[in-house]
């Protein structure tokens, strides 16, 4: 078994997998007047054939040291976690090496931060830290299939940095 | 000025100006071996000459009784408002009477709900209780008119029910 610390996530280590959806330093736009700032179009969904909606995951809460053997990637379209509260949760990523996954990554979100994972990009299940996992999530609503799975020969365990 | 009582927001109250995004009774599918519950399409964008986006909008908390005089609506696209916490906020809507709108309601969520305002209703402004009134927000990224104003004649105010 493999160990992998997880760091914090920012919008540049988590670039080469996706879009940190998060507040900017100032806003695009204020509106109502002046009492609530835009930041306009933080992400974009990124659908082939199919369209984006808006579905909401339940998930058990998972505790740290956390092992897993597989990560799945979703060709047909991005996928975006917004958490419907402020708890920190784990986002594992890998990057791809001729169509499989190589040594995955571990990230650690900050109260307020959801991810949009790029389409067809390598990642572990959804893995909240606390109850309630309670996330939206912008996806492919479609039919065909969307889901490719890879098994690791030998499990990594994450843990806290 | 009148008066308005907020009601508690329910799938049923709300189903005339837009859907409350909460979990069913039950997810749709099991994934992630078990361990979380996808409530699958649970509110739609619906998107005009545009593609839907996400972004985030980062509002100065109001507290009740709370006062309005206008009310906005979006010919172009839906809006969905994702709390990323779990503060309860007011909604404001207003029904449609031939092209102005009528008197409006006021709705106040429970933790763990969103909601999708469809199309061309008329709503008030995002107004979270409690700070941070951070919430992403499904809508229209495109160019081209989007918004309606209106403004009453005599303001309204919200009290808790």
């Amino acid at each position: 078994m493999t160990t992998i610390v997880a760091q914090p996530l920012t919008a540049d280590n988590f670039a080469p997998y996706g879009t940190v959806i998060e507040l900017r330093d100032a806003p695009d736009q204020l509106i109502n007047q002046g009492r609530c700032g835009r930041h306009h179009d933080v992400a974009q969904p990124d659908i082939v054939d199919g369209r984006a909606g808006i579905s909401l995951f339940s998930s058990e809460a998972f505790t740290l040291p956390f092992q897993f053997e597989m990560v799945e990637r979703h060709p047909l379209g991005s996928q975006a976690f917004l958490p419907l509260h402020r708890n920190p949760f784990l986002v594992i990523i890998a990057p791809d090496d001729n169509g499989t996954p190589g040594t995955p990554l571990a990230f650690l979100t900050a109260p307020g931060q959801g991810i949009n994972i790029t389409r067809n990009t390598w990642h572990g299940v959804l893995t909240p830290l606390a109850e309630p996992g309670l996330f939206a999530v912008i996806d492919r609503i479609g039919d065909g299939p969307n889901l490719e799975e890879h098994w690791y020969d030998v499990p990594y365990s994450v843990i806290r940095s």
